[in-house]
């Protein structure tokens, strides 16, 4: 099959290493030449162009550029297009980008491949990247079940775990998972830095270890992605902020009241929930 | 050297395996009869007994008891004790276990070695638990520096890295760095929990990977231990639950708001500042 594959990055790269290792022909496109041509050296992409003509040809067509250029790039993908190519992204949010591509393009169908790592670019990109991990479709009520099908075919054998839901229940659902924690991580190290006593802030440093490493992850990765899942995901996060505002406050009510007994209760539950988040 | 060990379970094990291994005779008491010969047969300690009193001959005596339980241990020892032995604890909360303890015993001193894992027991018990850890020491303006230069030593005999503060201040730096992060990950579990919509709940579950997993992994954990954190730590913790809800709540601002440009910006501040936590 003709892949078409745009922006060539850690994600786009890394599908272009196993779709081309599969035997796929593999058309890539990026805004940069150097880029181009570290992918055809990577045998990332079979052939590879700054212009987007170069997909006219392709079956599928899979955008891969940052969250904000999705809908822009499909804009000016369309007038190269078949009638029949079925177009997927890798956004890490589905509503917006699903309701703006799918009015660009009816053969449209949201992505997002739940894998990756803290490098970026093409020299990044890395083979089986999507081994073991999930990928979810998330097509309207209007998308004919065939291009899901012919795209979930496509990740699975990837060896990704494919699923398939609204947008709208992706978007909630990454919400929590995903997008929340970075925020109330993010919380905690802001936090500690409002620490006046200078002897505290200093020892909290020195003896922070494994607890708080793990907590503060995900609040100290990359910002402009922190900022774009905020700002693309908006409405799902602000609904479980509140909801997580809402348990932290009855948290502090608990030890206010010195209620000890309720607080370990929520601790067990807790305890006997967690694992059920944990594959 | 004679030192004694109350409470024979991770903590206290782990001590008399590596203080006896130096050549130290270690001298350990436990509530329990089969604990003790268990300490014994695992080579914990050189005499055990159920009875408080095989601690007369120790020159160091160390409470590992659980937090709730080091204060009234102390006042049982202390008409055992020869007047110049000195006693510490391995709580961790530092303030009103040295209130309560400087009271009993003059020639004692708080102290917080910051190792341990999820287990508990004596069969937990291993050696060189304590390599490379913090061990923090509290001792009062009234503590003789003599008492916390021999116990730090001995700390130091165990390649742990040692440190010298007022409880308050110790008491202060864990909250943020141990006691917080527990709070705000165990909201995190409890708000997800929340979620009514029982195919987003499902789909966050199978879709949850390592931001969740880390970020929630301290809040679900041992909820007695947590439960006995918030309870001993109480002032210092709510006073840090508090400044935290207050940098969440500037984020939600800011997400409402839409001020993506502050909203990076607090994550880029993040992002330079957690390093300074990483040892």
């Amino acid at each position: 099959m003709k892949i078409g594959i745009v922006g060539l990055g850690l994600i786009g790269g890394s599908l272009g290493l196993d779709l081309k290792a599969q035997g796929h022909e593999i058309l890539g496109v990026s805004r940069q030449a150097t880029t181009c041509q570290t992918a055809l050296d990577k045998g990332v992409v079979d052939r590879a162009s700054t212009d987007l003509s170069l997909l006219a040809a392709a079956e599928i067509v899979i955008i891969c550029t940052p969250i904000g250029a999705i809908a822009p790039t499909l804009a000016k993908l369309v007038p190269h297009l078949q009638t029949e190519t079925i177009v997927t992204d890798v956004g890490s949010v589905k509503q917006p980008i699903v309701e703006a591509c799918t009015y660009l393009w009816s053969n449209f169908v949201g992505g997002h491949p739940m894998a990756g790592n803290t490098n970026q670019g093409i020299h990044a990109a890395q083979t089986k990247l999507f081994t073991g991990a999930a990928y979810v479709f998330t097509p309207t009520e209007k998308t004919p079940t065939a291009l899901v099908e012919k795209l979930a075919s496509l990740a699975r054998s990837l060896d990704t775990i494919t699923y398939i839901c609204p947008p709208e229940v992706h978007d909630r659902a990454v919400a929590w998972i995903s997008h929340l924690p970075v925020m109330v991580s993010a919380s905690l190290i802001q936090s500690c830095l409002q620490e006046s006593n200078s002897q505290v802030l200093q020892l909290a440093q020195k003896l922070a270890s494994s607890g708080f490493c793990d907590t503060s992850r995900v609040g100290g990765g990359n910002p402009e992605l922190g900022m774009m899942m905020a700002k693309y995901n908006r409405q799902a996060l602000l609904r479980s902020l509140k909801q997580y505002r809402q348990n932290l406050d009855e948290i502090i009510i608990q030890i206010e009241q010195e209620n000890w007994d309720n607080l370990e209760q929520v601790l067990e539950i807790n305890q006997q929930a967690r694992p059920k988040f944990l594959n």
